[in-house]
């Protein structure tokens, strides 16, 4: 018992379901998913007839991602779609039902390891009132711990009003929020293969949804909502940095945001997933020890491997290495007061 | 004297010219640049019929600058022409014109206070015959110590193949290059007033633009290009960390890249203007204390207008300091070894 308090909890871990139900919708063509056998422990997430990814079989696997996370010294995995199935571009009630299913399959991987897992269910956010319904479900019926939500609903960033009764129902149910980047922007100024999308259009992505939560005012008017960044927020670091500057500068940001960014945004939590112990140490410094949670990637292939030395070698002490190892995650997961 | 070694060098500040020539290309409805009256000691830049921005009149005066330098404690500034001017989007041959007005005016700034003064050009990339026959008038006529580059030409990063002879060129010539963003991708992500775009997307598109520079493999190429970004980079710190991180796993980066990008990074110089100690720590720890110059976007409304303090909180000790606040600047622009 004694390694107890230093094992981890990693709020940033990816479910795909082993099966997805046949397409029930009246629209033709749809890009609805569906998993196809792959080699050795593998499937592949087919999405209108083509390999969208293939991914492992601890993709739905309670058991197989149990035995890594006593190799990674992870004590609790916090369980997420595989972004692109939130499914955004999909008819509404196409997307309800595909959200639905992924809540009910990530709700049956807690249930049987509840001591392991939490889950992040997946809401519609193409429609309001089908979110804001299955948001309730996810919390109220499956007992989940929050949502996943993408940076941007085909191409509307997430602090755009119309995602406010979103937001409001979220901070009203006590829904944790997990932030992942999906169908970037930026993709215009990529020189290189298929990957960089993800590699560089991501961090980019995260870190304009996030001001946009500022400049939209979403933070101000639901100061009680719990919002974790994925990849350290990406981007995020510098331009908050950079509006808090302007903000002291340009009237027309004071007129929209009574708190200086650098304030409000402090407010955010933020993974670890940055890959860098300088970055790490900068984002502690900026938004404070209680805001950064352990986050990997798991079980994809850009996962890192080694999350509890990264935050280990930094040297911070044993209270905010308990902190940042554990506790600030189960604050964030409304499992602790 | 005791202090001469340590007033700064400001590689980021900006010239608008008092007067530009009126328009002598061929081409209808042109967005050629014009000043107007404003009001006292400025003058509007009036682009296309309308105000593009307001500018003081220590844009184009010498002396004017000269003061506010030595209140800044600035010993010398770079001087580089206001982004929008560069005029990408132009006729090949109006934008070398437009270019041709702007190099004068700059090399007659220089001119008059040598000491005080180095300049960097622009160059008409829309053309890559022109932007390199004006590279070397402004290096060999003029004497400047290279040129002011966009992020990217009518949307196409700097690091795509038809840039190449540009960089070669400046490789050869031992040009210093100063990338400074404009037209900035990331748009669409915005929510809140018209100057998030130099706020917001701005740090984005330099981030991805310099990443273009690794993944494309142009500092591969031309090792000894001296390549500074604005903005500390933008979101380059973050994108570099993840890059780097990929590279390991992706065999499709090591096929285009066969450096670790990080390491390629540090052969990047990058401004201070990042407006937080904590991120100017994070960029010096991860790019070497060589890299890092004084940046102020001087005389514009956003200016950093306390860039030596800056650098001195950061307690680096003396030897540290004399590079950041003027010793790799030097360097940079060719001026020592």
């Amino acid at each position: 018992m004694i390694n107890t308090c230093c094992r981890g909890v990693d709020i940033h871990t990816h479910v795909v379901p082993e099966n997805f139900p046949a397409y029930q919708g009246r629209v033709s063509g749809v890009p609805w998913p569906a998993m196809s056998p792959a080699h050795a422990c593998h499937r592949h997430v087919m999405i209108s007839g083509k390999v969208f990814r293939t991914v492992p079989d601890t993709c739905w696997s309670g058991p197989g991602r149990i035995i890594d996370m006593d190799l990674m010294g992870i004590e609790r995995q916090v369980l997420s779609p595989m972004p692109e199935l939130l499914g955004y571009w999909l008819e509404p009630q196409d997307g309800a039902a595909l959200a639905r299913h992924l809540n009910v399959q990530i709700a049956e991987m807690v249930q049987r390891h509840p001591d392991r897992f939490s889950g992040l269910g997946a809401v519609p956010l193409q429609d309001m009132a089908l979110a804001i319904r299955e948001l309730e479900f996810i919390v109220k019926d499956l007992g989940l711990a929050g949502v996943e939500m993408g940076t941007n609903v085909n191409g509307m960033p997430i602090g755009s009003p119309e995602f406010e009764p979103f937001f409001a129902a979220a901070a009203e149910i006590g829904a944790a929020i997990f932030v992942h980047p999906l169908r970037p922007t930026g993709m215009d100024r990529l020189v290189g293969p298929a990957a960089l999308e993800q590699i560089l259009a991501f961090p980019c992505e995260t870190g304009l949804a996030a001001t946009s939560l500022l400049t939209g005012g979403i933070l101000a008017r639901h100061p009680s909502l719990r919002i974790a960044l994925s990849h350290g927020g990406g981007a995020f670091s510098a331009l908050a940095a950079r509006l808090n500057h302007a903000w002291h500068i340009f009237p027309a940001l004071q007129e929209s945001m009574a708190e200086a960014p650098l304030e409000t945004s402090r407010r955010l939590y933020f993974d670890s997933l940055v890959y860098n112990h300088e970055l790490l140490r900068q984002q502690i410094a900026l938004f404070g020890a209680s805001q950064t949670m352990i986050g990997t990637d798991y079980p994809f292939v850009i996962l890192e491997k080694v999350p509890v030395p990264r935050i280990r070698e930094l040297g911070l002490g044993l209270e905010q290495e308990r902190m940042l190892l554990r506790d600030n995650a189960l604050r964030w997961l409304g499992l602790t007061a």
